[in-house]
């Protein structure tokens, strides 16, 4: 167990509120557990760490080392939870900088997340003279983001090697047997893994959406499931008094309800800056409807606390912070003695920069705290495949009892479908042509 | 002229208050033209533009070549506005990959701007047997992250290259005449560069603070000067009815005094990612205070319309969305046709992605209309110097308007004296002993 959870610096929040709170827990655990609340059709994630594919695990594995073997890049095709775990995993673990450090895995790029010719153009480029591999993930096939970049990394690849080759090295992530790219890959004799019926994108970091560019990245999926599954073990009791995931899910609506309606996910790492969009897509599509949730946003201290900072301390007091704090850091470095002094920082010399960071951790904590943003701390012993396990199953079970807590269905997403039929009928997709003429009465 | 604003997906929230709010925007113009507003010290970038330090500027750009000519590596070391501003304009021009394309220029790392350890030992390793030049950026020079961060280049530079050459590779932006930078520059022959006295940070990038860096990237500073100071001249008349920036200026404070407390900064543009950072900090510093102010958020679309998307269509109605859309991308690229035409894509088969990319925009602006978000949409032809110098104008001087309007000093930063002040303490930095003892007790 590496995961802990400290309420001390919101306590006077909640007072009695937290005692009140156990009915509405109770209530959701009880939807949660028994699959009797909206959105039960997407609980996949809640066994998946102890009931998963082992026989697609082990291919999962296996497609990993020949991309490890055989490709200087890995091209990962897909948007939103088809794009966001496997990239805040992989820089959690590795680095924000993956891309750039000396290792023995291939580079990952990401694509088919945005329509910016230029991105697209870049990315073409940056795979010149390299072998790559291509990994697209796509439920439907259909998304147009991803599909319209597959088209192009899909033409690449077969002018590069052949047919024959390029088939060896598409991957394709997509369901077990409809669809569009289920069809192709069936067609041309890709390695297809699954996104399970079950599991919603922003849930399905641990099924192949996520685990197969982390398992290319050189990351152990192994410990990673292991953090989960000890996770789901820990959390499985309705008592919020011992159970630290329900009380985080109800702090939250108790801070919400008293006008605490922006969270900030806060981290003194920069390598955490991706999971936190993570987050940032599971509390946001999780709660973000019928007019109600918790705005989601995020910062790195202490980079941020010289841009955002000033707004935290002192601007509007609708806010509240999650702070996560890694116990270990990968590297330590000791500050340097100066002779002349200078900058008056000798009393630091010879101090290792991580427990400076902590006291920066801690003076903010408390400055914040004071200045009335609650602050609920998590602390992870190290960022690690098993602590990053506990974590995605922390906050994927506080948010989905959270948006039970909320009264919405956590597991839809309806709002992200406006901009996409706006879009269709703008782009003349055959069937919208009566809306399109009257989208473009409103255009200018 | 590339800078253009829309307002027609945001009047139905304006109506009449536009013409109620001319005479708040008059006295803020006076109070800013005059120097007779709070923070009237720090008004240096009103004029930068024209009047700036052309001898410093012809160094600039000397410096600049000079470490083009003799360094693979440009360690900039800086935090809040002694940072983003340059990566901000840097990777908005070159890219936001700008350190893993080709190029002629030096990859640019930017440090002194955590106390990450991990983070610190990482940028070390990166530089390890590549020829690099440091551009320390500090006022004081005693910023605890940037100046533990120099004396770990600073001894990694002499350690490289002896005292001599190292004197030659170490560029220090700071105080004109005093401070602790300043003074090690002149013992040890750095070249030196000026953060004025009447430049805030978040304010500073049209200074050495962000041009030496800018220009370091091969970006051509001049045109950047020249966007600005035609934008100064644009923006220079009170009246809202021909003076967009006022406009905007205003049309924020409408929108927030009818409940809109959240700003998303908007753009299709993955490159544009740190220009929204700097943005965050220009507008979260300056108005965030005294329990008030936008909280500033922000998005690349259609990226994160997959994982923020559904949040901002349904979930509270407190947001407004400023949306940056550049007309002409770096590089277009058509969409392929496919035989199979699985995906169901022909339709877009040989047009243009950014066309497509404007059809996702257009979508989306009427998407989020009329799911009640203000949507104010501004454009730029391309994302060159001249683009972003009108840009930063804009914006700088939309936000000291707005700043005025809203009853602030938009100049000052008291919040973020309060963490450092505990993490001095918590240090044990001599003088805060008796600080330290009462927040100790406060810990666990």
């Amino acid at each position: 167990m590496s995961l802990k959870v400290n309420f001390r610096y919101c306590d006077k929040y909640i007072g009695n509120d937290i005692a009140a709170m156990q009915q509405e827990i109770s209530a959701a655990h009880a939807l949660l557990r028994n699959g009797t609340g909206a959105g039960s059709d997407y609980l996949g994630w809640v066994d998946l760490p102890v009931n998963y594919d082992k026989e697609e695990f082990a291919r999962i594995k296996k497609a990993a080392d020949k991309i490890k073997s055989d490709s200087e890049v890995l091209v990962v095709l897909g948007i939103g939870g088809s794009y966001l775990g496997a990239r805040a995993a992989i820089e959690f673990i590795k680095s924000n900088n993956y891309n750039l450090i000396k290792k023995d895995t291939p580079d990952i790029y990401y694509g088919g997340n945005t329509l910016s010719s230029s991105a697209v153009a870049e990315l073409v480029s940056l795979i010149d003279g390299r072998d790559f591999s291509v990994n697209v993930i796509s439920k439907s096939g259909t998304t147009t983001e991803t599909a319209v970049a597959f088209r192009i990394f899909k033409k690449l690849c077969e002018d590069r090697y052949g047919k024959e080759e390029a088939a060896k090295r598409i991957y394709v992530t997509t369901d077990r047997q409809k669809g569009a790219l289920k069809a192709l890959a069936d067609k041309e004799g890709y390695e297809t893994f699954v996104v399970p019926d079950d599991v919603g994108g922003r849930y399905s970091v641990l099924t192949a959406v996520g685990l197969l560019p982390i398992a290319a990245a050189g990351i152990d999926i192994d410990k990673l499931m292991l953090g989960a599954a000890d996770a789901r073990e820990r959390y499985m009791n309705a008592d919020i008094s011992s159970n630290e995931c329900y009380k985080y899910a109800a702090v939250r609506n108790i801070l919400y309800r008293a006008g605490k309606k922006i969270e900030i996910m806060t981290s003194y790492e920069p390598s955490v800056t991706m999971w936190n969009e993570w987050l940032k897509q599971l509390f946001g599509e999780s709660e973000g409807k019928d007019g109600k949730g918790i705005y989601p946003s995020s910062v790195i201290f202490s980079t941020d606390l010289h841009s955002m900072g000033q707004y935290i301390q002192q601007g509007e007091r609708d806010l509240f912070e999650t702070v996560l704090w890694v116990e270990n850091p990968s590297a330590d470095y000791a500050v340097p003695f100066d002779e002349t002094d200078g900058d008056g920082l000798n009393f630091l010399a010879g101090r290792s920069m991580h427990s400076i960071n902590k006291n920066a951790h801690d003076g903010t904590v408390l400055a914040h705290f004071d200045g009335e943003v609650p602050n609920i701390l998590i602390t992870v012993d190290r960022q690690d495949e098993y602590s990053l396990g506990e974590m995605i199953y922390f906050f994927e079970l506080a948010c989905g009892i959270s948006g039970y807590v909320l009264g919405v269905n956590p597991f839809n997403q309806p709002g992200v479908e406006s901009y996409k039929k706006n879009m269709f009928a703008l782009l003349g997709k055959p069937g919208y042509e009566a809306e399109a003429e009257k989208l473009k009465t409103r255009l200018d």
